[in-house]
């Protein structure tokens, strides 16, 4: 398997599986001198780990990351920064009933198909779980960033839908709720789905809404790696995910050019932002945003007829304690991957010119 | 400008602005020994072209390559292919009006911040010209995946949408039309509103839909670069996309796990296909599909404001032949760009197991 | 910082500074199914470590590497192969000397010019100690190459120097000396010469030359890639090294070509091998020999003048345990930075043809 | 084939067999805004071209260089860019007997075997005539680099050695002479043994040292990435090149640390240079310098055993016009490709720090 690196620049290395004694990574290319807040990294992991709520998993991982390296008296050295997340939870018992059978829409199939040999328990590499080291990274990530601002939240649970302009929310109110959803009413009515939902032994799909303030001009790089293009592959990265769109997104393509073109005010800024942020692949200063489709979670507490690696038709049913909709948790994720991609192109920008 | 190189291991390097002697590229990592039909790349470059119909730009550009290395005795040797083709429509005295103005939803703002210089003429690298590079590497890259199938078609212009799932669609009549939609009728219904929207000085969107057939099991490295993430990042690398969805997409967001779980047969497919042929990041047989939104075009027949360099507002209107649907012409471009992933992760493929 | 990732298919990205909690890294690529002798990765570490005979650091580091994924029933699953060696001997005051002072030969000042903060412990990310992440993953690459043979041994210390061709070497006494020379004769007066040295409170330089049997005729690529151009950069990345030559080296630029072509026999062998086992780049199935240079290790247990970070010259010694001579030790690493390159051209080679 | 692409962020992608109609390249990632001075650059071309003098080969090739893109009103625009050598050259029935048989100590029979395929005429991809494209890019990225300086020599021919050190040389007459030796003595006997060896039909190795002044401090990406580690790569990347060593090079591994160590002077220079200007992998603004290694030529004008594809004997004579030693047209080679590691560290460093 190769893939595991991100970036170009600022790049992520990442291992481990699901039920593995660690998982973790090394970030290779994080500048130095960076004063890092570690409470403010702990924090992002903690908004991403099982247990946090009534809506998500009720497993037990308390997420505590170990630093090994890259780090001296508070600050990036500019040497690589070597991480480990240790597994607390690696009940492997738990899944001596998926040792020969695949889960449908799982990638249990596949993967004995491609490397002829799979780390069964807990989905083992292709569990979600190795997103941590994402969060880990991406909370960094936007350490060096800062004061560029990016805020994910959650805008759609099932056919639930929160239909706010981006650039309007309020998000004082999206830790406030265990949706994450920024408006507390709909936070209100997607909670109760969810609980519903779980009730049911199913999931359901949602969609993530990204929002990034304080772009500076010119970061992209046009042609293969547009900037939109980047945070799209980065998303779709992300276990679940279906689809991103940004600015005016699949509805623009409904529209004229004359009602979808953003008119230039005098210092550079648009009057309007159906542009997303991003023109030809490069910032533009203005506010960049996307949404991001999560498919229902494929794991779901009621009887679902299967395969095993015979070919034999075998009976299953989710064991164990899953998420009814994986929205809630992924937000951190979202923003993690964005400050990933953002932080390779800052970098990146310092080479335009002579 | 970093970024003009596409790929890990079948690799594509690009060059050429709008109306610069030449566009071109260099394609490494090409495997050796496959016989090459160089008329199915000039066909798709034809595809691609601009004044091959009454609703595309009227521009005559007869896009012409010539391949430099690379090929001997009518196969590829594995040494690098270089390739040019040659700009023969250098009217750059039409640009002037766009020299020190920033047309409206295009890059010439964001290429003068972040580099400081622009060559303007026709939109400098900026311009969709470059595509055609990509078509001539891509149109290669289908001949080594033959017998693997890729089909792109326009599924949507403006509010006109064709409802069909691409699995069920008959190819055959998608090159019968201008517009590139199977289905005749809505075809004919599409090629009437552009032909009414060109009439309005205006421009619009719309969708291409594109399908994979005979994929093997085992495309896709999970993780960072899952199959569908590189689709991703290859399709929002187009000039124009805006999202990108696969597989049941945006919608599948609204459904449960019980709906949206696609159940084994006994042979490993699976009865239905909302997991879009991949699963986990890696193909496991099925068709893969997915839906391109394309914003309208920027360049509109009709007066704008915009500001000029100096922040001064201006008048502006398009000059010139441009597109009126970008769609009908992006057909090939996102068939080459699905081949370009696709003959990269069939290389990375090789290497999986021991 | 970047370049803390080393190969293209086959990769590693390590992390660690000498006297943080740990080092280690992640292999990226490793193919599925490679059944694992863990004990022939340690003893790889352990020819490494220090204190492992009377010429070498007294320095007590047990270097006992964990693996945290890929690895799953004794075998490689192909996902990333995390692991770490936890540091048992960080005794940081043992460095408070150098703290604000630059010694001579070392990286320090350029570490403080390049990135404004130093872990000046133990010489920090610059210290050798980082190639024992190196180490674990070459010892994982032999075994995916085997029958593939790479064998290093000491052929120089100071003035003394083994003539034998590398063909002819015995390796069965190379690991039955504390120099890890084959001639015993030769590694006797090497022995007493570097403690002769350490007496002196002086070190000396070295060259390890190295051999590759059984290798596959068709590894490297031509161009840029050649097989014998990532050597080279493999080797020069071992700290102190200083030069690289291959088959006759410097030696052949006094020959003609009369004399320094290799004639083939039938099978494509050749008669001579001045080549060392590399034409145009490429593998040609003859034994693969090079040498590498290691300058004397700069830390000196004697008086030597240096500058601080203010520029005041300031008296230093040399405290601590250090190697009189660096060659010994640095056979393991020769050899596992040679199984990376070639690792890594055993999966590239898989894309050469249709 | 893949590895014809050099670099991380200058990037240089080339193409071209020897006697296709063109060979050329594409510059991905130069800085905007470098004002080109392009007869600097054909004048590199010029010090490379076949029949600049009596004692290279006396084939006929302008080797005029064609920009096709990314230069805009003399300036780099940050687009890439574009270029092509176009071959009027191209006599390929000079080489039908080399069509089947394999001429020693060349890269044909390699070829055969990995790809299944060969341009056989003039050596195809493998020929020299490839790094044309190379010294196109380095003398572009020289103007990026200026006031850095980079000059090489030719420091030995046959057992004729020039024993200054580089930092002694007199530059000014290294072009005064078709050897492009600097000193005019030595220039001159090297001048009789290289007609006297091509009288006797054969060829000979040589070495050229390469000095780089004015190098700021921080250059380099310690660990994998070392300075001179990429230097070495790229000179071993160079046709015939067998060796490479820097700084006190194989000569400093028979010297003792107490004699090796360069001395700091208050401001950060030190008094001797035995580092050769890197320390850790990093310049530290010392005077940078290195020897490179070229066996002979191995086609030469006497009859030779070889065989041909079906193994059986055959006698072989070189034909046509080639170099009797390929060291002087090699130095603005050696050169380029030190521009291009170069010019990708100056960038490099732009991202060292927050």
């Amino acid at each position: 398997m190769s893939g595991n690196i991100y970036g170009t620049l600022f790049r992520l290395a990442t291992y481990g599986e699901s039920h593995g004694p660690a998982i973790g990574g090394v970030i290779d290319g994080c500048p130095a001198g960076i004063k890092l807040d570690l409470d403010a990294i702990q924090n992002d992991l903690n908004r991403r780990k099982p247990g946090q709520s009534s809506i998500v998993t009720q497993r037990k991982e308390p997420d505590e990351v170990s630093f090994y390296s890259g780090i001296f008296e508070g600050k990036t050295t500019g040497t690589p920064i070597g991480f480990a997340i240790h597994n607390t939870n690696q009940k492997s018992n738990d899944y001596s009933h998926i040792k020969d059978s695949y889960r449908p829409s799982h990638a249990d199939y596949v993967y004995d198909e491609k490397y002829g040999i799979r780390d069964y328990r807990g989905g083992g590499r292709s569990s979600a779980r190795e997103t941590a080291s994402r969060v880990v990274a991406g909370a960094i990530a936007k350490q060096f960033l800062s004061p560029m601002d990016i805020q994910a939240y959650v805008s759609g649970v099932g056919t639930l839908s929160l239909d706010s302009h981006p650039s309007e929310i309020d998000f004082s109110s999206v830790e406030q709720n265990p949706v994450r959803c920024p408006d507390p009413k709909m936070a209100n009515e997607m909670e109760r789905y969810i609980k519903q939902i779980r009730k049911e032994g199913d999931t359901v799909g949602g969609v993530i809404t990204c929002i990034i303030k304080n772009v500076p001009v010119g970061l992209g790089e046009p042609v293969f790696d547009k900037l939109h293009a980047e945070l799209s592959k980065a998303m779709l990265s992300i276990n679940a995910v279906k689809g991103f769109e940004y600015g005016s997104g699949f509805k623009g393509t409904q529209m004229k050019g004359s009602e979808h073109n953003d008119l230039f005010n005098s210092d550079g800024t648009t009057q309007t932002n159906r542009s997303g942020g991003i023109q030809g692949g490069i910032s533009n200063g203005m506010d960049i945003y996307f949404n991001v489709a999560f498919k229902p979670v494929a794991t779901i507490m009621q009887n679902q007829q299967t395969i095993n690696s015979q070919g034999v038709k075998v009976e299953m049913q989710g064991k164990g304690r899953h998420d009814p909709c994986v929205v809630p948790r992924a937000v951190p994720i979202v923003e993690a991957m964005s400050a990933l991609v953002l932080a390779d192109f800052m970098l990146l920008k310092r080479t335009n010119k002579r």
